[in-house]
């Protein structure tokens, strides 16, 4: 028992090592001295120190996650191959939300592209919530590692009761009060990083953005995105402030960020005079708006008015192909390192 | 037995309405209509929106604290008419640290000069940390409602590993990381916010100081103090920076605040020229300084240079006698209403 607890600790490792000590990784917190990666790290090897001289740098969060991807599904091999057994994801959908649909189905592809076992758990729009909380059997699967309940749950349903029915180590969406509270506070450790942020997070150091000292502006303060990238930034030390849908002067608090991530999900929110010259520009933000030329009669945009934005900026993330598959590229990450925090701690 | 549970909902409502309806109430958060106190309400009745052109409004939180902890004592002596109960404390204080003593014997004095009862548990400076452990027996302890274990505690005790031990429900001090989640996010409620923090709030809300929407700063990221005031102002919709060590320019980020706490133990860190015209300071920052002419060879100091502070801003707590005695008022109101919350949220 103590020897496959070992070699599966080792083999943990050997993952953690391997994606996260790459020129790419993911870099440890409370680790100031890593924070800054070195020029010959950077990908691209492009300064971001620009100003707005010339166009800002384009993130390409879609190249970057299926890297992340590709390295995630290398390793489900070799951890098949050496302990024979592989994480497994169980998702739970309620309901007929095309958006939520799309997404569920999304984060199955990834994990099947990536040898990860998914179970797919689909329940009607007006099932009782006590058939939504039986799904908490999921804690005790043994070949399950993590659970995600897709968001917004149909009004009926006790969204709370139904999370908090969640083991917390299984929490990997990291939505439990129990998680955020362990992010924001410090000498804690979160078991699970919420996705989106720690996607967010992920881009800046891989663009060899510092964040320790710097001036950060997160737009809105949702529980699944602006709350926990803001507590994820401040643990970075960055010195951050919070803007949301009641603050007085927003352009004038962002125009002073260097990093700004914004979350509001109100298309073309943020202008030219809200960002300051150099600025780096993250854009959580994935509203569809009409567009008949568009196959599907419309196309996604951001909270940012990219073709302002990228004027002024000195990197920015498009809308779709920024944020969004860094999420899912994510999600995989944690189901990889089941302990979730390994991946941003243990280096 | 439903009786008496119904009896003793009574009795906590009329507390709750007799010391938070009243002109200087505590006011509930996610009800901004509420926040603005009529002019009529003010104590004192100052406006607040003064330029440089006087000095500001001292905030008296000694005469506010003496006025709570007055009613506080009334509402025990009904309680214990009524019920033949009263709130019971238990005070954990590991070692002779010297200032642990002084607040741990003004907790103390508070609570007997209310009538609630209080348990002091003095334990030696190298007690093993399972006697530390043993204090969970309150847990179960059904005249005790709040636990206290005074920090910092001991280099060799594990401070995570024994406020974990404490009942969720006991945890008056509200350090625990559920707390703090439930805290941080929105459509959830935290069972105590921390004294301190809600100390700040109670004085600016005493004061008529509107939250909502305005820029607010938080100079430090303390567990205890930095970090449940950002959340705690956040929740009350104002727009909040939290400002650090790390912070490259926290006078330029500090001068943009309507709304200014701090608690970074730095004396006369936060001058003149880090003050917008017109800010409320609120001055967490004690820290004892050598001052032969005093009786006791040393004087308290806070953060912020008061004698220039209070030519700029419209309003500023002294140190001491500004937060200090807020925060031993705000623990006896947690004790009173054992379900901690109740006093924020319940009407």
């Amino acid at each position: 028992m103590a020897a496959a607890w070992h070699k599966k600790y080792v083999i943990r490792r050997a993952i953690s090592t391997q994606i996260l000590m790459s020129p790419q990784s993911l870099v440890s917190l409370d680790l100031p001295e890593i924070w800054t990666a070195a020029a010959d790290n950077l990908r691209p090897p492009t300064s971001l120190n620009c100003s707005n001289e010339q166009d800002a740098v384009v993130i390409d969060g879609k190249l970057i996650a299926e890297d992340i991807r590709s390295t995630i599904a290398t390793e489900v091999r070799r951890m098949k191959e050496s302990i024979g057994k592989v994480p497994g994801l169980a998702v739970i959908l309620v309901g007929q939300r095309r958006d939520s649909q799309t997404y569920v189905r999304n984060k199955i592809k990834a994990c099947e592209e990536a040898g990860i076992k998914s179970l797919f758990h689909e329940l009607p729009e007006d099932c009782p919530e006590d058939a939504v909380l039986s799904v908490s059997s999921f804690n005790e699967d043994p070949t399950i590692h993590g659970i995600l309940v897709q968001l917004p749950l149909p009004q009926h349903l006790d969204e709370v009761k139904i999370l908090n029915a969640l083991s917390l180590e299984k929490d990997v969406d990291g939505f439990h009060p129990m998680n955020m509270g362990n992010l924001a506070m410090r000498g804690r450790e979160p078991l699970f990083i919420p996705c989106t942020p720690k996607g967010c997070i992920e881009l800046l150091f891989r663009f060899g953005v510092e964040i320790m000292g710097k001036n950060a502006v997160v737009i809105g303060r949702s529980n699944v995105v602006g709350l926990p990238t803001s507590l994820l930034l401040q643990r970075y030390h960055a010195t951050v402030s919070v803007v949301h849908a009641l603050t007085n002067n927003p352009e004038e608090i962002t125009s002073e960020a260097d990093i700004v991530v914004t979350a509001a999900g109100v298309p073309n929110l943020v202008r030219s005079n809200w960002l300051k010259p150099g600025a780096v520009v993250i854009d959580v933000g994935t509203c569809p708006i009409e567009d008949p030329s568009s196959e599907f009669g419309y196309r996604l945009v951001g909270d940012v008015c990219y073709e302002e934005a990228v004027k002024v900026a000195s990197a920015i993330t498009p809308v779709p192909g920024g944020v969004g598959p860094m999420t899912i590229a994510m999600l995989l990450t944690l189901l990889i390192l089941p302990s979730g925090h390994m991946n941003l701690f243990d280096h």
